[in-house]
């Protein structure tokens, strides 16, 4: 097992109703000039943004709306310039990885001179950082309790990660209820997107590092008992808490403690939603039973195997046919949610997949992942996902 | 799922030489003037004791020794003192849950200004804590990344736990490598505690919280994985590594978050101990197979077949018989690890069974545990263990 450092500071505030704890969090924390950060109109059809407005009436408050996903650069500026004109002491980010990200690049943009572009093409150049508090409306990213983000540039398709300890929100308010009113689908991509953050961690170099390993199997045997579940029953309270907590938890450091090495599908998705503007979790999705058929071989089907016996309960004494029928599990498991599985269904044709290979490579570090991809094996798992 | 609060700051150092970060830990959270609590003469056989005074060799360090098993508020009060009298502004604890939860109470102590033990006796008592920072060499109580301490009262036979939210360590160094000189029969009885711990958690009242169950499970079959490894190759990295991050993972809160409901074994055992000052894992080793088959019955058989099915493997499709194997094979590795599992072996007959049980029942809700115990139940119990 590899030295690790694990230091999560977030003060989770987890269950109904939680959002009557967000005047004390806030205070806590420090904050009396608020800046709220949301998204689209949704929270203000379900009811969330008036929860948020009526809780903070006695905080001086001022909004950034208008978040989209796959955050761009644009609003990042703008909110920064807001919290330097408005002396605002504490950011409310209501929403999910979106606008929890957003939120992160503007808390240490209202303390940078210059660009906030700069921040996120080079973490090293994050100095102080405004405390977050994060209102979870969906559970995918894990945002809010961990020092990521991912902005674009959308005028460049850009699309990069940065990060910060100071990036880890101080509070997060995660009430299931709130997942209520999220469409089928958005319940399933999120899902994906939980998963593959388990799977990043999970496929890797063997350190020895099973307590973190027997935990990921545990979060993805949670995504998978309650996913259709969530989807069939939008109000079902279990299956969304679990839901919600487990995808906190699979991106928090927690299960990558002790382990080593780079990501592998997200890189590769972070280019397709640069150039197609498609859901982050369907692109995973779509690119992540492809990827396991692709890499699998005789030095890692035994950990595929594991992944088979310990998540799925595969009993197949052969790890050959053991990890086949896992990943064959993994990939219905995705069309039994309803995501679409193909690069047709999501109008994704084969012309940009050498630059979007390209783009891969040379903006992450796929050298180092559990198998080691190039431009053309990406361009091969595109084409598998056809 | 319950709703909760998870909120444990302790930034873990975790790894080999980790105890180099011990100046950098200090200084990020505030001291100077340091207390080393510590216990007997082992950390002065195995170096632990000279690679913390030599890290610490710029600070103004005083030292308090002699923290025995099963810690005496006398210690409590006579480091309360010190800490008053030299301005102390930083408590290091050298050692593992007795060290760790007798500097916690100094900590608190230092603070108060009437005898300790009321702080004890009434957590709500507790205010200000001086930061601790726990030195780990032995991994079984969890102390360093959680809110309790457990202190005795040998005079009086009495033995309690208190905790408070800022008993938390600030930090915790954490190597794998300070366990190697451990004893067998620690390593043994440590997992046994470690195991306890998750079983109280585990076993509750079913409130939906799946994903803290199956964390549950992960951290279980890690301590079977590596126990007997650690007990036949002291120095194996792994199995020490495994072993010390599950045991804090056990009892830092993660595993019952949206839980409810008391403890069992340990409440039994505290009495144990109080009155016949054995090591606290044989005493639960001893316990918890014999409370298992006690308490097994129709409305709980389901949740011991999904132990025996998620944590030891057992394909057997009857509930009945998969509990009664579950258990069996809890008794049985227990056994395999060294550890005695008689009351005659540890020298207790049956003169205090009933004084132990009243004590248990008094001091404890066990009429709120998994199955309410009664001071008949728990003499049943002893019985059992003979």
């Amino acid at each position: 097992m590899n030295n690790f450092r694990y230091n999560v500071v977030t003060d989770v505030r987890f269950g109904k109703r939680s959002i009557l704890q967000l005047k004390e969090v806030v205070e806590l924390y420090g904050g009396k000039n608020i800046l709220i950060v949301y998204g689209g109109g949704s929270i203000k059809k379900n009811g969330i943004y008036d929860d948020v407005v009526s809780v903070l009436k006695d905080c001086n408050v001022c909004e950034l709306s208008g978040i989209e996903p796959n955050p761009d650069i644009s609003k990042v500026r703008e909110g920064a310039k807001i919290c330097k004109e408005k002396n605002i002491d504490c950011i409310v980010a209501v929403g999910g990885g979106s606008v929890i990200d957003t939120a992160k690049c503007i808390g240490a943009g209202a303390y940078y001179d210059s660009d906030p572009w700069d921040l996120v093409e080079d973490g090293s150049k994050i100095g102080k950082v405004l405390p977050i508090i994060a209102v979870l409306t969906i559970s995918a990213t894990g945002s809010e309790m961990n020092k990521n983000a991912v902005i674009s540039d959308k005028t460049r398709n850009i699309k990069l990660g940065t990060s910060s300890l100071d990036f880890i929100p101080k509070a997060a308010i995660c009430d299931p209820e709130y997942l209520y009113s999220l469409p089928s689908i958005q319940t399933a991509a999120g899902t994906a997107d939980i998963m593959s953050h388990i799977f990043e961690q999970y496929f890797r170099k063997d350190t020895g590092a099973t307590v973190s390993d027997h935990i990921a199997e545990a979060l993805l045997k949670t995504c998978i008992e309650y996913c259709k579940v969530a989807i069939d029953e939008p109000k079902n309270y279990e299956a969304r808490a679990n839901l919600m907590w487990a995808s906190s938890l699979a991106l928090n450091s927690l299960i990558s403690c002790g382990k080593e090495g780079a990501w592998s599908c997200h890189p590769i998705e972070h280019e397709m939603s640069a150039y197609y503007d498609i859901t982050h979790g369907i692109g995973l999705a779509i690119i992540t039973p492809r990827w396991m058929r692709y890499i699998l071989n005789d030095s890692n089907v035994s950990k595929f195997a594991q992944y088979g016996r310990n998540v799925w309960d595969i009993r197949e004494s052969d790890d050959k046919k053991c990890a086949e029928s896992a990943i064959d599990k993994t990939e219905n498991f995705f069309k039994e949610c309803g995501i679409p599985m193909t690069m047709k269904e999501v109008n994704i044709d084969s012309s940009k997949y050498e630059i979007m290979a390209e783009a891969a490579v040379r903006n992450n570090s796929l050298d180092k992942a559990f198998v080691p991809l190039n431009k053309e094996d990406i361009v091969n798992i595109f084409r598998m996902c056809e």
